[in-house]
């Protein structure tokens, strides 16, 4: 018997929900001092009907500066101009649910990293999207291919591994910075596994639980190393670069202000702490200008 | 004799470089620390054809921690996309000048302040855009009055005041944080004077010159006053709304990034130090709390 789409709707949205528990209770043991405060949200559609909402659960540790982790589970009519952008016809309902992270860390050896996973559907067509990706602030060469590596395995069984890193390459690029990206990438895919919604769900589930595998072992392992002050100002520097890259780029910053998401919980994103500068640039010959070189389209692993 | 358009333009162009000379000597003296890095840059076209440049100056010293005070010109080939959206028709070419300044200070008791004029011509229209607005973060009232009573004088001759600055509360307006303004607005315009180039240039210019007296006197009134570090995490917390208007709201800022401006002239509007905090606010009773109430459409000259 062919599970409804109502039921694989509800599954997907309870793994998330579950996998956000794993992922906050993960990050709990590994910083101790976390404080997560949750907040439970809900909305109105653009018909003023509800809509659905979510759980967010915003983060500041020792280990982890700022961060969230949030699911939500949003339904409902949408604004028409916004149906049309996602090749949708009048009239379209919108159902998406889906689980977003980013943690940044206190730390510069640790590197900030971000993840999420969806379903959507809109009108007939249901589709999923997501990823996870690294920002390092130091050449810790290793921990990337193991980021990599990990992601890699856990495409494996779908084959998508090749086609997903280079749409991360692409994606999480700062286009007004001579394509400058934002960190050494990871996976992103988009608008995949409609045609069969249910074994999709299954399939973006089991990706999801890659994230803790291939984050907590470079966090766990780089927390308590030294770092100097240069360390942290390029590190603020490159959270400058992050902010320019949500606000300015990021279709998921956008889509989620766009269908009435929660400000708060979408711009949980932005580092707490933030530097710009102009014309900002490390010093030749520093571990920091290694990393300006590798925030560039590069093959990980072999 | 009817002045040529090519003779208003070269007007304008000289007027805002004149202005930009006043401005940096004015606050120089204001902030004898002042640090001013200059830099000459020139633009290619969309057609890859020479398509002028700029003088960019970024400041920074010890009243005004970051800032710059930019003029440009350019000209030439444009993305058929962004001609479309200006109003225009294929083949159009632009051209454009004008001066675009922020200035960001230390102490929490002077406003930031942003102003910018603007000349553009496309295909066979003309017309100007700018304003000057204010973003305070102490409720020195008398100090707002100064600075709309500045703007109300400046307008008077073109009778504007009550028209730009409501313009102003609805544009630089955080849509996604439920119509909270960045500051407490100023004149706003776009789209004006396109009937007599030559004497709405002569205008603007005059307008450009009520900068000075709209905010160096406040500045100086302010820039020694002793303030706590609650109030310097205010202006930090209200710099990443700052940050947000600019890279998610501010047309000036797409303009930029989209005509080929040069990305480092543009961004220099970002301050050197923000936060971000989730569901951030001011504790109830204080006068950053009164500033938050402060940052809505209100009447603040007779």
């Amino acid at each position: 018997m062919t599970e409804s789409l109502d039921a694989v709707r509800r599954r997907f949205d309870a793994g998330v929900r579950a996998l956000q528990d794993r992922i906050v209770d993960a990050v709990r043991a590994l910083d101790p001092a976390l404080e997560v405060r949750e907040d439970l949200w809900e909305r109105t559609d653009a018909a003023g009907e509800p809509g659905g909402g979510g759980r967010t659960r915003a983060l500041s540790g020792e280990v982890v500066e700022s961060g969230g982790v949030n699911t939500s589970c949003v339904w409902g009519a949408v604004d028409p101009a916004f149906v049309a952008q996602l090749g949708g016809q009048e009239g379209d309902r919108l159902w998406a649910a889906g689980i977003s992270l980013i943690l940044h860390p206190r730390n510069p050896r640790v590197p900030t990293t971000h993840a999420n996973f969806r379903m959507i559907g809109l009108g007939g067509r249901t589709w999923f999207g997501g990823g996870a990706d690294l920002t390092p602030y130091h050449p810790h060469l290793d921990d990337f291919r193991h980021f990599h590596r990990t992601w890699q395995e856990a495409c494996a069984p779908l084959g998508t591994y090749a086609a997903w890193k280079a749409w991360c390459d692409r994606y999480f690029t700062n286009h007004h910075r001579d394509g400058e990206m934002r960190g050494i990438g990871g996976v992103f895919f988009d608008g995949w596994g409609g045609d069969h919604p249910a074994a999709s769900a299954d399939a973006v589930l089991r990706l999801g639980d890659a994230f803790l595998p291939s984050w907590i072992p470079l966090a766990a392992r780089r927390k308590d190393e030294p770092y100097t002050e240069a360390e942290e100002d390029f590190m603020l520097h490159r959270r400058g670069r992050y902010v320019e890259f949500n606000l300015l780029h990021d279709r998921g910053t956008a889509f989620g202000l766009r269908t009435g998401g929660r400000t708060e919980s979408i711009l949980v994103s932005l580092p707490a702490r933030v530097r710009f500068g102009y014309r900002w640039a490390p010093p030749e010959g520093t571990p920091q200008a290694e990393m300006m070189a590798l925030y560039r389209p590069r093959e990980w692993v072999g």
